[in-house]
């Protein structure tokens, strides 16, 4: 068993960077914050006699030597950066947890047969750079590292810059460290552990994500002088696209939602019927031909309320993660480890995105959930409890043991 | 008879500080690009043997003696600043045609009675610092200096500093210079004129004017985990109350407009369900009742859209501007100098605020509109005939010669 108060006070120790007032993380990947909790991670993993490389998109590996060195590494982790207004555990659990079984291992002087690898993944949230869990699919192979170090935020910086202001464009080719399995430890971001008092969730696969970009061009006019019928306003048009996207995804439910996170009106004052509005939409279901069902009605909507406002409207996929299932030798593992240990288990669907779910195209791959607060994530007060965290870094302990042969 | 081809090459000179690639203007109040007009407009009036002050609110007065100098000056001018999408007319054309009276005054070699005054008004667009038309408000006594040296743009910068940062906060004490008569010469903005091929438009006062700030507060939450009736999206919580307000100002048509200009969603993120979004409305009616009953009507839409998705809605107005009459006898002045040119014209209301509209409050002031193309106005292609130009232009003179007993 791990050590659940070491975690805890682990994970209050690194929830220091990037700190909110309220209580949360602001730590967009790859900023200074992202750069000083990367900085303690790799100290920390040293500490704990792992041998710490860094990848080309600046991914962290911290390799913890088996009996034989010719197996591939059995791996876990997750993400240490954050939301805007991210919580304190959304990734910082698995990658913490990781860490917390490597000490406990050594505190047990256990030694495995196959190395053991904990990952800290560059760019899992998606919020500074799009897509989410960017290093990840790079890794197994979805996009180059040329087209992963050219993206832009939206001040303009390319990843490679942001790299390179705080010092982590390593040396190792991308997707060059070898991995047998990949295991993630993750909160589960949604109601349903908790409403059911459940302490683990066996991750069975990761619904289809949908990334737009949008934009709505009207024409720019005066607020006091341009008659109602008149306007081309912008803001009116992004109102209705919204509106129908909601309308929608509730058409298609329970379990499909879209959503607008971003919206901004170009040049924008008080006294200016908007002319542009960009926006971004996030779509997401279990199914694929669901994504497919909400995109093609949204578009019949965009085309209707184009028409009808006079607006050129635009919506453009940048992105499209299929509905991903996991191994399910690997999934019939964590459901074991979590029989054995006695914990309360149920199957189900992650719907966010995890970096497990990108591994999972080149290794057996599965992942762990424990409960966290009212189903809360990408907020502030995102919240678990030190008996759950432990709980689920047992499960992972357990999981990697069963697979590393310890 | 004024100039026309000298006005306009004026216009062409200015239209460089602040011009945009589509051939607009972009010179917020108190901008450097601000400054450098005023720097020039300074020098043409200094040229013009015209002596200029600047108030503590950075106005600019630019004195034409007459022979009885006690008599308090005629006044005309407008404002430089523009939209951040605006035009090369919106204001310029006031400005510059008052100071093209000036030359021709001085080509003919004409005396006045009374002296002429040629102002410079700023931050009349009110999109940087609200509310609008804020020098010439407190000219009239509507607000104290301080309180508008107070005002914070949205990086938070106030107009002290902003005035301090061009070197245009100026020595005269703000409704010191004394004035007689306000005329203020601006395009239309509105498509009436155009519509019945009239030249000038007699303006007979200004509608009345509410502006607000507002804010919908809902709750962060995660895109993908978070399914649709469980969110508190506050971004559709703005879209309802936007599409309300046109729903609102319809009713109240043909003449209610309502508009949200601004709209800013806190900590954006792609894949976070909006929990803070910050707007503007502006509301304008020719009739104060009409003011009223939009802003119940809004407010009682705001409380059911708030009930119904669990949203924290405020709605705070920051300025109301009543419905202003102009003075009988400057109208009937502004008339007649049309008619003794033989213009085509008519009577009419403006939809937009300006500076002559607080003047009222103070002294007799009237105002001459010119058509502009396709109505449009605060936007880049706003456009307006020299000839149009040259006969406003001519109005203006003709009806300060009146005044002033040229
Ligand atoms: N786990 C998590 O919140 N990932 C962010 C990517 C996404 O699902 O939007
Ligand atoms: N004339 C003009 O566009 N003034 C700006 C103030 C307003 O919004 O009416």
């Amino acid at each position: 068993r791990i050590d659940g108060a070491r975690l805890w006070s682990t994970i209050l120790e690194t929830a220091a960077f990037g700190a909110t007032p309220a209580g949360g993380l602001n730590r967009l990947t790859l900023s200074p914050e992202d750069g000083q909790v990367r900085d303690w991670f790799r100290a920390a993993c040293e500490a704990a006699g792992l041998e710490v490389r860094v990848d080309a998109l600046g991914t962290q590996y911290a390799l913890r030597r088996g009996r034989d060195m010719s197996l591939p590494p059995v791996a876990c982790g997750s993400h240490l950066d954050t939301q805007p207004t991210g919580g304190r555990f959304d990734g910082v659990l698995g990658v913490l947890a990781g860490l917390e079984a490597m000490r406990s291992l050594n505190d047990a002087g256990i030694e495995t047969e196959a190395p053991l690898l904990l990952v800290n993944w560059t760019n899992e949230e998606g919020s500074r750079f799009a897509p989410a869990m960017m290093a990840s699919a790079a890794y197994a192979g979805e996009f180059t590292t040329d087209e992963i170090l050219a993206k832009r935020d939206a001040a303009g910086i390319t990843v490679a810059e942001a790299l390179d202001a705080i010092g982590y464009r390593g040396d190792e080719p991308v997707g060059s460290q070898k991995i047998g399995a990949f295991v993630e430890l993750h909160i589960e971001q949604g109601p349903i552990l908790e409403a059911e008092g459940r302490t683990i969730g066996v991750v069975e696969g990761g619904q289809g994500i949908a990334w737009f970009d949008g934009s709505v061009t009207g024409f720019e006019s005066h607020a006091g002088t341009t008659p109602m019928p008149r306007r081309r306003d912008a803001l009116l048009g992004l109102c209705e696209i919204a509106l129908a996207a909601e309308r929608i995804a509730l058409a298609h439910g329970p379990s499909a939602v879209a959503t607008i996170g971003e919206s901004v009106i170009g040049a924008p004052s008080r006294n200016v019927v908007p002319g542009r509005v960009a926006f971004s939409l996030d779509v997401r279901d279990p199914k694929s031909g669901t994504l497919d069902a909400v995109e093609a009605e949204l578009r019949a909507a965009l085309g209707e309320i184009g028409t009808r406002r006079r607006l050129d409207i635009d919506l453009t996929r940048i992105w499209r993660k299929e509905p991903v299932p996991f191994d399910p030798g690997l999934v019939a593992a964590v459901e074991s480890a979590a029989e054995s240990l006695g914990l309360s288990r149920r199957r189900m669907v992650s719907g966010a995105g995890h970096d497990a779910c990108n591994l999972a195209a080149k290794v057996p791959a599965a992942m762990i959930f424990v409960p966290c607060k009212d189903g809360v994530s990408h907020n502030e007060s995102e919240s678990a409890t030190q008996a759950d965290c432990a709980a689920g870094a047992d499960v992972l302990l357990h999981t990697l043991l069963t697979l590393a042969r310890g």
